[in-house]
């Protein structure tokens, strides 16, 4: 069984179809939660400037077996399904696998 | 007094760099943890695969007066300065001002 390990994604919406992209990103985030254990954090950001914001995903997966679940997941293939079938990305989603090195995630 | 945010900010090294700029981010990390009380997340991801790996910097700031703060610090200038002098980048650090709008930050 492999170690938890990260996915930063950048998402980045046609200009004015952010809103609708973030109501899928939503959808697919509460499948996630309620079907997927080994998801350990999908947390949508919204880039907060300019008026074609992208969306920047924070995900860690508990292992290689979660986000090959995650990947064959319906609500997943739903979610590519309708980002295409209604062209709302002006880019291919860039995805960065991570892991941290450094500094702190929390002074809370 | 303005509410906390997210800066999610994307450092793209030179190939065969991505060590000397861990170094600095680890260094710059160190300071904010020291010194910002403002600054309630500042967490350095390193892209895992590739042999030009980015950085991703995770920041959240109690306020904007804690992003002064940190814009005006001496260890922010120095990183800044490294980063020009030793010519570490292949492009202009990518900063994101954020929020976050669904998912879940951990199921932990």
């Amino acid at each position: 069984m492999s170690e938890p390990f990260d996915i930063i994604a950048v998402i980045t919406p046609k200009p004015g179809k952010a809103d609708r992209v973030q109501e899928l990103l939503e959808t697919a985030a509460a499948a996630v939660k309620a079907n997927e254990p080994g998801v350990l954090r999908y947390h949508v950001q919204r880039e907060t400037k300019g008026d074609a914001p992208v969306f920047i995903m924070l995900e860690t997966y508990k292992n290689k077996e979660a986000l090959g679940v995650h990947g064959a997941s319906p609500d997943f293939k739903a979610l590519g399904r309708a980002l295409k079938k209604e062209d709302l990305l002006a880019a291919p989603m860039k995805a960065y696998f991570t892991k941290e090195v450094g500094g702190y995630a929390s002074k809370l």
